[in-house]
């Protein structure tokens, strides 16, 4: 019997992974501090604040999980790379971790983030690139994964996603793509930074699906969640516009590219292939169609 | 006016912690899940236990520190370089961080270790050395001084005080320095290992005096806090030995040296000395003489 707890399953992630993992044979729970408008078919809803004292071992204790898949952070836009909120998060992770320890839990998958890695040239590389965050956010991360992967040693198995770049339904709506999209259909101009940054998008479906499929098998430690397929923001703007037809209203350069933005962050993917099997699917434009598509029928599934 | 919260106030640091705080104007505030048989002169003791749900953010609530000197933490001998318990401590200090950043503290100092450091040939330098724990207990102080350092960045100030190897009176009995004075006072053989390793033994009141002055100071980041005079341990017991005239019962060798044991780990103490303004007082001779004093007396203050 494998029974998989997920945590922040009404995330933009998280309510991606349910059907994968349900597919996969596993009996899904999810906790969230808000039961959703609707739940998944299939799926057993615990609502839990994991952030109130108490709730992490309370949540565990209640569901008995084989698995856990641990998505839930802080992660308002705009606020999260320096939130104070990232280091709630921390000690909600350790005693999650620890409950999950002491109930006799078998594997343990947690959210990383392209942000652990020290910024440089090429593609980040789980066993080889230095790991120097520069935010509070990937500061809390690392410290989350150095801290379950110690505890996790010898007790029960653990694997690590590291998460780039994102786009699909369901996204929050001041970020990159939905912003894009939304001007372009209500026939604003969109201003764009110049898009010289190179970064790895991948499509949230194929990034729930590579998460199950890490959670399903038996690889340990840090995995990059990644396309491998680097792509200029620039490029993406224009993809979005040459599918509305709407390329005059895009305005690249209008905005500065922030200070400190490193120009690359992009993937080895080898590990996510060789060891977990997952192959990314979708191309970025079939992936921008289908975002778009969601965008036009109003943001609802 | 300096208000100090201590945790791990009843331990072996904490309590001669109190003295030196008091000393320089603190307000002392110690909170602990047990009161102590008798409360130190001039001190307010708070009983929380803080591993319990909710308790960090309300001992922080009810004393609203300026500052936080925090040494609480799992050591139970033999069993803290390893146990789970560790990461309920990461999960405990984060929150303590948090609460004390939300009232508005002023300057948080923790209590590191040297074994966040990579073992390596030469002392041990806070910036120089590569930081790399062997064990769940490294890497848990590594894990919290990150976040917590990363937290305090343009909020409160921050000191982490790296702690070598202790010695002195309520050391725990069944550690080394108490284990043979304990055998050689009541005439029985003390059986050792070569003794040929290599370590900064200091003594208690001197630990708790530097921790005192870096908290009372404005020094930033991982301080060692550490004599700066490298000892074999069987030089160690052989003063023990030779203070008790007891050398023959002394048995160098009589245990294997566990594996994995550094031949050396020294400190560099330049940066206590230089910043903090702190020079440790005490001979090996004259300490190890007052602790066997303390053990003779019956282990009673």
């Amino acid at each position: 019997m494998k029974r998989v707890l997920v945590t922040g399953g009404s995330g933009f992630i998280g309510r991606a992974a349910l059907a994968p993992l349900a597919a996969r044979g596993f009996e899904v729970h999810v906790v969230g501090s808000r039961p959703p408008r609707r739940a998944a078919a299939g799926v057993t809803w615990h609502t839990h604040d994991l952030l109130a004292a108490g709730e992490p071992a309370r949540v565990v204790d209640s569901v008995r999980p084989t698995h856990l898949l641990h998505l839930a952070w802080y992660a308002v836009p705009g606020k999260y790379w320096t939130g104070p909120e990232n280091v709630d998060w921390v000690a909600a992770s350790a005693a999650l971790a620890r409950a999950f320890e002491q109930r006799g839990g078998r594997r343990f998958v947690g959210a990383g983030t392209c942000a652990e890695y020290a910024p440089g040239e090429g593609d980040c590389d789980e066993r080889t690139t230095p790991l120097a965050p520069a935010t509070l956010y990937g500061t809390c991360k690392h410290a989350t994964r150095i801290v379950v992967e110690s505890l996790a040693a010898g007790r029960f198995s653990f694997g690590w996603g590291r998460i780039f770049f994102l786009y699909g339904p369901h996204e929050h709506e001041s970020r990159l793509v939905p912003g894009v999209v939304r001007a372009l259909l209500a026939g604003r101009e969109a201003l764009c930074t110049a898009g010289t940054q190179v970064r790895d998008f991948t499509h949230v479906e194929d990034v729930a699906g590579a998460f199950a499929a890490l959670l399903d098998s038996d690889v340990e430690g840090p995995v990059n969640i990644a396309s491998g397929r680097p792509v200029a923001v620039a490029d993406v703007v224009r993809t979005i516009a040459r599918q509305l037809d709407a390329e005059p209203l895009v305005r690249l350069g209008a905005r500065p590219i922030p200070a400190g933005e490193p120009p690359s962050i992009t993937a080895s993917t080898a590990r996510l292939r060789d060891e977990v099997g997952w192959v990314h699917k979708r191309s970025l434009a079939s992936g921008l169609a289908e975002t778009i598509e969601w965008w036009r029928r109003g943001a609802r599934d």
